[in-house]
């Protein structure tokens, strides 16, 4: 498997039409990283059976309600149910010591270690790294601190063809073969030769997360070539000035820079509560980049070979 | 009309079993009043079609997370929406100062006038009163500072027997026989006397929420005679040692308090997580309180006649 996203919520400001605030859950090779948090995820991950003690990493993009809200309920639950698992989160300045006021008067010390990142929104640099992908921030360009976050999978092993291979190959050997070394015996003779036997790594996946931010280029070089990107399409184009003057973006701006970013897929969401219909968003996303998708809450995007 | 209490969750420490925090709608004479704001309060505002922006009293019991963490997110859309008119809160200690950080943050101000009162958990006076009704705070036995509320209607007027009286007769004069006064014409004379066309005002009602508590006899002067009481129940009495570790109250111990209240009814809510099944918890309480009722999300309790 590569990278699977399950979208949790995609609306914005107040929740409406029965559609939720932002989250999404990204799981890269049974991994699990939520993506923003806002109301009611812990309600949402329940409904979709997502089993929220295997998430290990959580990143907020900014510290408007509809992203964050429902942090502190999903961290607290982790607690109640017994968690001992460290938690890591990536979020701005401030999320700390609003948790950290939250648990003072609640007079609770969380059970499980809990590692809190501040992630600065002003410049772009890998904030995580472990053994499946490299998380990198991408400033947004919105009325307060925000990032989005640049999900790249590690690059992959090569792929050992165990046709060619005798059952008792040892594991040893396997190893080497992965790594792209030939497989030798106990006196250090080649018995295998790697390219005979291996096949090319799978593709690493990559994917990006943009949410809230007004149509700024700037971005582009961080996302180029990126095989999905989720941008923030708040508005439709008719509602351009709105759109700027709350620093978010219309379907046609989402499209834009998924165009410019030569991305393999366009993820839309983060929708207005004036939208019931949304289909003309994908419309109107279509028409600049025809690989254009709601981020409709409960779907599932999957980049894998 | 009386008192309707709409319960619109009733579990504790996680949600669970499709249970959701706590929060009840108190609607006294069409007077909004919120009891509690666990997380998604406001959807569960949606899902029984009840008017967020109509809500003018918030009354939070205490900073534990399934309590409050609604609050935020409810505020905002409020604010979102549009709303103007102003708001009360009442609140523990840290509330204001957890609200005005993430408001800090997302670098929001409300629309509409806000107003918090602290409430001291450790003493019982009137902390709201209005056109309808006093509100006095009942302190709780809980870990961190907890207050209970009892909403008392105020004394109502009397009820003028419409078809005693001429269809020509005066606002003036309507206003006078409901304050308990004759009607009189313009010179001073007696038309018509009070007894004789009105009827005694309606009971006015009471209504004694206490969540959370261990059992504290105390607090039954406060709620002595109320017509309702909701308590506490978060365990069965088997686990009357975990309830009294946790400051909790088993369904045994709410019919208790319920009983030497000499309560009209009682509302046993707060249940554990490790309940799937409720029923044995109404039951319980039955065998020393026949008037024992659960506190089921959705469900509507009445106080009219």
């Amino acid at each position: 498997m590569g990278i699977r996203v399950k979208i949790l919520g995609s609306n914005s400001a107040a929740p409406a039409h029965r559609r939720h605030h932002t989250s999404q859950l990204v799981n890269i090779e049974g991994q699990y990283y939520l993506v923003d948090c806002g109301e009611a995820t812990q309600l949402q991950l329940k409904r979709y059976k997502i089993r929220a003690q295997r998430i290990k990493t959580i990143f907020i993009s900014h510290l408007h309600g509809d992203h964050y809200l429902g942090l502190m309920g999903l961290l607290s639950t982790m607690h109640l149910m017994g968690r001992k698992t460290p938690l890591t989160l990536y979020g701005p300045k401030g999320l700390s010591e609003i948790i950290t006021l939250q648990l003072k008067y609640s007079e609770t010390v969380f059970n499980y270690p809990l590692t809190f990142h501040e992630v600065d929104a002003t410049t772009s640099k890998v904030i995580h790294e472990d053994d499946f992908v490299t998380v990198t921030s991408i400033p947004l360009n919105h009325r307060i601190p925000c990032s989005g976050f640049l999900f790249e999978e590690k690059k992959k092993k090569r792929r050992v063809v165990r046709a060619s291979l005798p059952e008792d190959i040892s594991i040893r050997n396997i190893v080497r073969l992965k790594n792209g070394e030939d497989a030798i015996d106990e006196d250090g003779n080649v018995i295998f030769q790697n390219n005979l036997v291996t096949k090319p790594p799978r593709k690493s996946f990559s994917y990006a997360f943009c949410s809230d931010t007004k149509y700024d280029e700037s971005i582009v070089p961080i996302i180029k070539d990126v095989d999905m990107l989720y941008h923030e399409a708040t508005f439709l184009d008719e509602h351009m000035d709105r759109a700027s003057n709350t620093y978010h973006s219309t379907a046609k701006e989402a499209a834009t820079i998924a165009l410019k970013a030569n991305a393999g897929r366009l993820l839309l969401g983060h929708f207005s509560v004036r939208y019931k219909e949304l289909e003309p968003i994908a419309e109107e996303a279509r028409t600049v980049f025809p690989e254009s998708h709601l981020a409709l809450e409960g779907e599932d995007f999957i980049l894998e070979e």
